[in-house]
């Protein structure tokens, strides 16, 4: 029998095991976005690890001062919403639309599970990311706009081809980076301009 | 054309990029854990994300006081090696001979590919978690041996069946997890005892 009943180990470490647990769904929640190499679809979690190493290397970049660890773990757990919400792709307008209701309804019930300091910090934690007002959180956003971008130019461009976006959409998302990172904001302008002269983005 | 020729960023830049890009192919490391309900293999890039979450969600478990964000990012980058020298299954005898041999080759291609002041710093700490001495590396092992244990109980001991391991094999790594956590290590103790009651690990 799977599960922690009847184990001596206290209610507290129990909650907390059961969510690292629940968490373990959001390798099953798959994004638009395609692996280098025109590889498969991007899971969730791993697209959420490589933003936490990236915030790491690409920190000097950010425009403000950051706590660091900050912006690892709220890259860490700010799609944990999506193993219940599901991913909502960037230039879905529709889904756009009920995003923020259906995921508010997921952090209620994900971060629910743990004890209740914890539910509350890492509540914190993800509304600060969502509220895109702090360093920590424009420098995450940044990562979490840039990270796909990387990726879609290193396959020339392939799930803006499949999705058929041009670039005013997509600069319509990627004009945040700049409230975060300058800079790497700086490289998207860069990066688009290649694949819009190379074919693989429509103006 | 993907990369990063023609572009105006300097080359500091350049060696970062290269370097993300490069982590990518972590996604496609698989190890021998599998999903919980009973899913697929787990791979490389997914079972470090849930380790850095583990770690901030279970940090006051550890036996000493850890810097977390330290913790977090050596769980994110533990297992960057294997890009180049595979995963080494925790109970395969011939391939432990070679593992530190191979995984120290990898650790000089991959973190070479950053600039130098970031290339020790990532070896640094790859090689911190390597040498089991400090509070945050001890910590960050024993999430790394907790995590495919969760899993694995969760699917009613699935990988030992598969690979027909016995609690004494497991006892040799799973021991260590105390340096780390001595409540961790209960736990750990306590799950294994019930999938021996339960025939889902040979004693």
């Amino acid at each position: 029998m799977a599960g922690k009943e009847g184990l001596k180990m206290d209610e507290r470490l129990k909650k907390q095991l059961e969510f690292i647990l629940e968490l373990d769904k959001e390798k099953n929640i798959f994004r638009q976005t395609h692996l280098s190499g025109n590889g498969r679809r991007e899971n969730d979690a791993e697209h959420a690890w490589h933003l936490g190493v990236m915030a790491y290397i690409l920190k000097e970049y950010s425009n403000a001062e950051v706590d660091i660890g900050r912006v690892m773990i709220m890259c860490l757990i700010h799609d944990v919403v999506e193993i219940d919400a599901g991913d909502t792709y960037a230039y879905d307008e529709e889904g756009l639309k009920t995003q923020k209701m259906r995921e508010e309804a997921a952090a209620e019930r994900i971060f629910g599970i743990l004890p209740e300091d914890q539910r509350e910090d890492l509540r914190a934690i993800f509304e600060e990311f969502e509220a895109w007002e702090t360093p920590e959180s424009r420098f995450a956003h940044a990562m979490d706009n840039f990270q796909p971008l990387l990726l879609n130019d290193s396959n020339n461009g392939g799930d803006w081809k499949e999705h058929d976006v041009c670039l005013s959409q997509v600069m319509k998302r990627q004009n945040k980076t700049a409230l975060g990172s300058q800079q790497i904001f700086e490289v998207t302008e860069e990066l688009l301009e290649k694949n819009i002269r190379e074919g693989n983005l429509r103006k």
